[in-house]
């Protein structure tokens, strides 16, 4: 039976040491790391998302900001926003919940964010700096968060086959250019799969780590997991079970049963990677708070390039 | 004996097929593409890289601008010249010659470079917009060109197994991404290898296309490639040759003669990727001049998500 890695009790254990940092910090500087989020409308998984990150911060002595504009606001409005918290000194962490209401153009919205206080980090400025191997960026959460556990449970990918299936923008681009940087979390030998690669088995089968991020319940089976392979599921997803009392229950996107019978160690679904995602959230904060902090000591501006 | 894939008569093609489209381009709206090469101090093969690449442009109908600073000029005067590029009407694409002199902070050089006008793409706004999946992107021109060559040549990548042996910022990552996106040229199932993976004949075999860009002679043996593969040769390498009269040859980082006689199709070095590069230069400054232009006809400002 394959090693569990708990992303609960990493989470748990990490927040602590975050909440350490953010308290020395505090006292060196006299800055509070200050969370924004930014939620429009009133969808009620996005309600539950916002508050989860809210709480996170406060429990780990951040400053923590929310706001809500009514699911009509108009575009430069939430533009307005943005640039209210670009400006505000006690904010360096500013989280704008996706997905938006239509009358409002997303990209332009993500774009306005200031890239140094953007801790989802999927600005392009962001996303374009780790592209080019920089290690002083801040790092996507949910990614990062996959590092983290392997790292923090004895898995360096140094070295390792890593397969990741799915290619999106949140998990399989940006975890692919993380684990392919020199240095720490860095130095796999990476293969992206996705829903075109026509014999997914073989490929799978090639990983000392796999990670699941395809978004398909269960996708992928014993057979195509090399025994001993540690086995990371980013999947979840709902499917029908009459015998629950929901009438569905929340399964990753990999046949936890069968993989756990011959894998090294596997993820489970819930309490693996996502816990991970706000965690790292929170250190971005941190560290976003850091470099403001640094910045303006040393007088540079927002245009520098190091931002 | 694999085919030969030439990069000259492909870049030959392509050229031809630029310059007609500038020409109708330059007629239906009256502006000619416009390239500005800067090159600071006297290093000589810089100057024949700006040199090559200004007359690439004036061969294909463009207005071509050639900027030499001495070497010793100060930071502040390069900022200069690329904020009176970056306002110019007349250039839509601008390349700084690299290596800079180190009294210039190069990272700050190009990013004052105008994302619109960066027809190299290695600003992070492209970069990361390229890392997101973007198809709307000014693309790397040395990865572009291997996409290029491949596509027409029969050759699609999508479904098939890439191997890219090399992480650099110029070709493995960049190229990387290229292959990820959905569409033309994309949706390989992608692996990047380099010099921290273990056993790199057990990867590069697994390839249907193999593209060396490692910076290492001749390190691609027949023993490494798939017979039957497709192996494009990013490498340039001098070696010593006492025969000839220069003292060196030029060697990619494939051992041509041995593999030639497995693979299916391979560049040769020189003649191979090499010309491709500054043909794709040539093709982002037409698309720089295009998406200017319609920019300016629809009012939109420099700072719009899609410029």
């Amino acid at each position: 039976m394959a090693k569990i890695l708990s992303g609960t009790e990493l989470s748990n254990a990490m927040r602590a040491e975050i909440a350490e940092e953010a308290a020395r910090f505090q006292q060196q500087t006299g800055v509070k790391p200050g969370l924004a989020t930014v939620l429009v409308g009133d969808d009620p998984a996005s309600q539950v998302y916002v508050r989860m990150k809210g709480r996170a911060a406060e429990a780990a002595g951040f400053h923590s900001r929310s706001i809500v504009l009514p699911g009509d606001a108009p575009h430069e409005r939430l533009i307005g926003v943005v640039d209210g918290l670009n400006a505000d000194p006690e904010i360096h962490g500013i989280l704008v919940q996706l997905p938006l209401p239509k009358q409002i153009r997303a990209s332009e919205v993500l774009l306005r964010i200031d890239p140094a206080k953007d801790v989802d980090a999927f600005h392009p400025m962001n996303m374009g700096r780790l592209a080019s191997g920089a290690r002083d960026v801040l790092e996507p959460c949910t990614p990062a968060g996959i590092v983290e556990l392997l790292l923090r449970n004895g898995y360096d990918p140094a070295g390792k086959r890593v397969v990741i299936v799915g290619r999106s923008n949140i998990v399989g681009r940006p975890l692919a250019l993380l684990l392919l940087r020199t240095g720490r979390g860095g130095d796999a030998t990476v293969t992206v799969a996705h829903s075109r690669t026509p014999d997914l088995a073989a490929v799978t089968r090639e990983a000392d780590i796999l990670v699941a991020a395809a978004g398909r319940a269960e996708l992928i089976r014993r057979d195509m997991v090399k025994p001993g392979a540690i086995v990371i599921d980013v999947g979840v997803n709902r499917i029908d079970d009459p015998a629950s009392e929901k009438g569905y229950r929340l399964v990753g996107d990999v046949a936890f049963d069968e993989v756990e019978e011959i894998a090294e160690a596997i993820t489970p679904v819930p309490g693996g990677v996502g816990p991970m995602t706000i965690t790292m959230l929170l250190r971005n904060t941190l560290e976003a708070a850091r470099r403001l902090t640094a910045r303006g000591t040393e007088g540079q501006t927002a245009a520098g390039p190091h931002g």
